[in-house]
């Protein structure tokens, strides 16, 4: 059997058909494709979560595979919809808003884009507000059945795609600015941040540091995992995709700090050892913990 | 490989093993069929729901396939489990209490229907409790197998199944009778009306309407897309199954109005135009859009 | 084509990537495999809830088949990965926490068990805080693919692993003190007891009895079926898997008694016939029934 993969990530949620309408055209049009879900539950509307998490997750997908993203925020103009190729040979078929452009570089670049202006290739009669259904989802599953990419529609230049401005934090003398830019199922905040920006900031591993977040202000240890600490304490740690994240052992951070998505914080080197210690606070009952 | 599809919406949501042992038991039935999951949050019990997402999804889903369906209220008697042919060549698995009976039309129409009532098709010791697990599921699996329709019992006369009476809007000469069909995950609110029904109440595409609804009324523009206003504001447009919706540009209506399913709703053509303009609103945060 | 099936259960959720990430890592590791989800919101952490849920679903998935179930919690040293292979020909890939261990017995009972220790099977560079993606989905996903069992790591004794302690029920003479177990979608109490357990109370079918629960005290009778009752009556019954469960025809039990998993119950005999009949509230409009 050959394995054709489409994934799928998208806002689309769980609570109408949506989802399941697509994959209907998708098993319309190319049955032989197997579809595999990455993320529905996508911030509606929120573009730059769907492509943090499309390229921290694009290593552990499947190879070769169409990566179907759909996050489409109305703009004066409809987005046009385009699809991507890049220098490892993974293809993205997205709205051309910059959600799946984080996870290009992840996959060696862009080398060829097309818009999806091909019209034989779209589902008859096209709503206009669910090009998921009758542009995206027929599109994309023509790719991953073989389509060859040229097919697609009119070539644009990769350099005209919109691109997403990371965030990235600030780095000072002693001390990081930052946000948060995912809050995961288990309350585990992740930052825009890598364990070589706290270094520049002087904070090694180990370290106790100030962490500012929310109108709170916490000494906090900085170690390489949530397991390091008692239950209940928080810490500074790294995340399973090497990125520097704020856990509670068997608790929920985003609960504890009261921070969500896209809340700034503060990461500060400690002049002097701590004198009280971590600041500890009671452990909770509804306790989580590793994957 | 063939491709045998089975297509699957229910109640039975996420937070329990429910729709995990009855797709066991269809891989255990027929491991060759694919499921294609349409909805599984229908909401408990409401067998109205279910009908109307069946019916507007079914255009999309793969062809051939059997397509069971589960929202199972309890009645004095326990509803009969049926399957049903139609001339399209499309076959339902359900309770014989119309949940698929609005697709059945879109597909051609029943032809033949066959209770359930082949014992040796169901799993043995079926519980009376879960009719999903015991009889529905390893019969669908068998019919998206292969085994011929009549085996799956006796035969019944099409004309005797239950059917649902769709509710349906009343038009008057200048204003048109409605209610909240469906809230999608955007908080759009599909009425159960066409554009046919308005413009038999003498409104046209591009008119200002008066929108009664849940104790408020709104003067909001009759346009083909939520789109066409400017972000924040209420409209009365076409979803993408051309059934007439109110829907908020980046926003969500069914919060925006306090109206979930079932509720009523009248809209109005104006005698004059509009002279304050329509209701604006302040643009909410938490802006939802396209898909 | 071959049927080689993975059924995964977790405690993911579907608010990140994670799940989907681990099935990008199977698909990756061997794309023949097809992946069956049994139930990915287990309560965060709840290793027993898991465990229930696994050991109930067994008898309806496929066979053969490999079970990979995460729910990880912290301790002190990391729990060990384990294989463990059943007199059935059932493969479990689990933590050793006791998470799989009710199944080995509806699979005939663990005969064979692996460390996974063979880090040639895992991906490179596992992070420790996410061995779902990094250890166990590439070992399940190369059993599943036909690898011999022996090679995922070093052998370890059976009656070594964790075992959870079933909590049984105390059953007196004329009442058995128990809990409930599980909480289903549709608001039905699952209690940690069969139809037998009553019996020994001198409980029969028929009967109606006196049940504490949640500060409350209720007279309800122990039908086969909530059928049986009125819409909105409390009765004590059993469930499609042969449980003793509360439950309220078209009702939520669960919302009604005001009683979730863990919950302390009491069911006693009644010395007199109930001479004010069963205890009726009132039905409440937001009805749940069958499956």
């Amino acid at each position: 059997m050959s394995q054709q993969w489409l994934t799928f990530l998208s806002d689309y949620g769980f609570e109408d058909a949506f989802l399941g309408v697509c994959k209907g055209v998708i098993a319309r049009t190319a049955p032989e494709v197997r579809v595999l879900d990455v993320l529905h539950l996508v911030v509606p509307q929120d573009v730059e979560q769907g492509a943090a998490v499309l390229a921290s997750a694009l290593p552990y997908l499947p190879v070769p595979a169409v990566h179907l993203a759909m996050v489409d925020p109305f703009r004066a103009t409809p987005t046009r919809g385009i699809a991507v190729r890049t220098a490892d040979g993974a293809v993205f078929v997205s709205p051309d808003n910059g959600l799946t452009s984080l996870a290009w570089d992840v996959a060696g670049g862009a080398v060829e884009a097309r818009l999806l202006d091909n019209r034989e290739l779209w589902n008859p009669s096209p709503a206009r507000t669910f090009r998921g259904r009758d542009v995206f989802s027929p599109v994309a599953a023509r790719l991953a059945a073989g389509l060859p990419f040229e097919q697609v529609g009119t070539e644009v230049d990769v350099a005209e795609l919109e691109r997403l401005v990371e965030r990235l934090p600030t780095v000072e003398s002693d001390h990081v600015h930052g946000e948060v830019a995912q809050v995961d199922h288990f309350g585990n905040l992740t930052l825009n941040l890598q364990r070589t920006h706290l270094e520049q900031a002087g904070i090694a591993l180990g370290d106790d540091v100030e962490l500012r977040c929310s109108g709170k202000t916490l000494v906090v240890p900085f170690l390489e995992t949530y397991g390091e600490v008692g239950r209940g304490r928080v810490v500074v740690c790294e995340d399973s995709f090497r990125t520097v994240t704020i856990a509670v052992n068997q608790g929920n951070a985003g609960q504890r700090l009261r921070a969500g998505r896209g809340e700034p914080l503060v990461i500060s080197k400690m002049v002097a050892p701590a004198k009280t210690g971590p600041v500890v606070l009671p452990p909770e009952p509804n306790v989580v913990a590793g994957r």
